[in-house]
């Protein structure tokens, strides 16, 4: 009876807490990385999802790397955990180079990214000053998302690496994140984003070598970008993190399936406004995280989408709203369903709008086996 | 030179991280208590928002409370601290009650909220099998907010007072959170809710007390209301906790002055898209949170409204988008303000939508005092 020892665990859990499907985490994971290694290039795993070491040890191709980082302190953790192969993916900033160095000094190959002149002429200052021989990664932008140069323009491109270069930096390659794939959700329209992010990559590799520069590594990636990508021709290596856990926004997007969904919230009802057709949880923004974003897609999903204690969604129900530490159940607007019966203590679980957000509302994870038992609890970090 | 004192101290600062302006922050809790004692009742803080036992020391009427908390891990850390004084002020799930009571059997009064006859009977049998008394206060429904029974429904408060009574409960009263109010920005119709607030609460108590049944507290509160109720009588306490920090949010509602928040996110510039006119800051949506809840008041403010060092907001200088760990500095749309000459390197400070989920995305606060300089820095609490 795994359903019932399912029940019973799970009702042991003190409420609201995350928890991991294991199986599911290791089919994403295997799945991209078949995918990856099909098109030929390495994957450098984003850890920024899921900021655990026990994650990181099925995601990575070995103990030691690669991955990619999101925070200094992501870096120090992994550092710590073993990790020695890390591109801290966030423009750096001056202030925080000497904490690259104390890092870089313990026998991690960490990497920085920059995209400004500015950026360029402090590494060197701290290189200058140090002797640290920082590998850099210039910030090419693939699509107008965010950072990055345009990887026509060869001039700035040239600039930043041959000042790099004659100051004392390693020269690692470029780096691009195809961000905009997010808003896309056509499987030829994320090939083509894809597509776009590889091409650009390469323009801008072939900008830096035809001018005598290093560029050993053509870095790109991104959950959909990864997922729908044909051919990867001239690029080194794929970045992708919250394809690992999955979340409805990626549901949306078409990148993962909703019930491959790894991640869910584990809520205890704790009222009825039953006039008003709504079920009062334990699990409010708090512990769902305040992302909405899939409130710009074909299909709102509240706060989450409800499902029982093994996991299958209940038809139509979602969080309807939420405040700090209560969320509102109710029956999506224009759906016939039923309000399903679930008196005060019942628990269930609920999948989250953005892995990212949500996991960093909590600092441990509740692992569930194949059986629907808890098998063990991962230690997350947060902060900065 | 205090202002030179100042940008040296923030430059020591990792980024991004919370500051506290501590005189902002005693300058709104003196106020708040002066207003709760003005009308005759006492105060009790809702700890909710900044989770710190040195921030609770400011706000308590005493070290040992009265507290208001929101999880049951701020009720052991702040019991751990010495106080002794609380109500979860969360509808109880029956599974909690052991924890309750172990928190209870370390000399810590703390009271629980329940608005329904399953909760009332998983209460009864729980003093059934350990015999502590725990103190309950019924929740009522002010303004259909969230939870609650009717204050009307003299039935159903008669049946669970009767009940937790006959079942060994300490019947301790009745709460409400006049959540609604939220959504105003008129002072008359603030000071409508504060007193449809206080008239429900006061019925809801006399229905319990007609029938012969105690009911010593009447307890109501929000930040809003507390700021406009002009009349108590029949109420005993207030509660309320964001206006301790305040928010570009609660200064939407009109329930804290802009120039009052206390609380910011120190945060760098680390990138430029000139041609967008974006800055690029090290502050995201996992340092500021994915609030976006101005979205729906009369100036959105994006994830935040940017100020200088010193905490001087630049003039239509917002958050306009951001990423995990990136901010998109722009000018709000239809102002013709400058963007400012930010260079890589920059500090700025970002004041939040939401101070509750701006907080939690940190795990301490860096103390401003008078002059700007950081005087200390103070632990926070998450997490259930």
């Amino acid at each position: 009876m795994p359903m019932q020892n399912n029940h019973q665990m799970l009702e042991k859990l003190q409420t609201p807490c995350l928890l991991l499907d294991e199986s599911r985490l290791r089919a994403n994971i295997a799945r991209m990385k078949e995918r990856i290694a099909g098109l030929g290039v390495a994957f450098r795993p984003h850890l920024k999802t899921a900021k655990s070491l026990d994650v990181a040890h099925i995601a990575m191709a070995s103990p030691k790397g690669p991955a990619m980082v999101s925070t200094l302190r992501e870096a120090e953790y992994f550092a710590d955990g073993g990790v020695r192969d890390m591109i801290y993916g966030v423009g750096i900033a001056p202030a925080k180079l000497a904490r690259i160095s104390a890092i870089r000094a313990r026998g991690v190959d960490l990497a920085i990214i920059l995209d400004s002149a500015e950026q360029t002429e402090a590494v060197a200052a701290h290189i200058r000053a140090t002797g640290d021989p920082i590998p850099v990664l210039i910030e090419v932008d693939a699509d107008g998302h965010r950072s990055g140069i345009a990887p026509s323009d060869a001039a700035t491109l040239l600039g930043i690496g041959r000042r790099l270069t004659d100051g004392g930096a390693t020269l690692r390659g470029v780096l691009l994140h195809a961000g905009d794939s997010y808003s896309l959700n056509d499987p030829s329209a994320l090939a083509a984003a894809a597509e776009n992010e590889r091409a650009s990559a390469v323009m801008a590799a072939e900008n830096l070598r035809s001018a005598g520069l290093p560029c050993p590594v053509v870095s790109v990636g991104s959950t959909p970008t990864a997922r729908f990508a044909r051919d990867l021709t001239g690029v080194t290596e794929v970045r992708a993190g919250v394809f690992m856990f999955g979340d409805l926004f990626q549901a949306g997007v078409g990148s993962v399936a909703m019930e491959d969904i790894a991640l869910t919230v584990l809520a205890t009802v704790i009222g009825h406004q039953r006039a008003k057709r709504w079920i009062i949880v334990d699990a409010g923004w708090m512990a769902l995280s305040r992302d909405r974003s899939t409130a710009k897609q074909a299909v709102d999903q509240g706060y989450g989408v409800v499902c029982d204690p093994s996991g299958r969604p209940y038809p139509d129900l979602i969080v309807a709203d939420a405040n700090q530490e209560h969320g509102i159940l109710a029956i999506r607007g224009g759906s016939s369903a039923t309000l399903p019966n679930l008196p005060v203590g019942s628990r269930v679980r609920i999948l989250p709008n953005h892995a990212c957000a949500t996991g960093a509302q909590h600092d441990r994870y509740h692992i569930l086996d194949g059986g629907g038992s808890v098998s063990a609890v991962w230690p997350r970090i947060n902060g900065w």
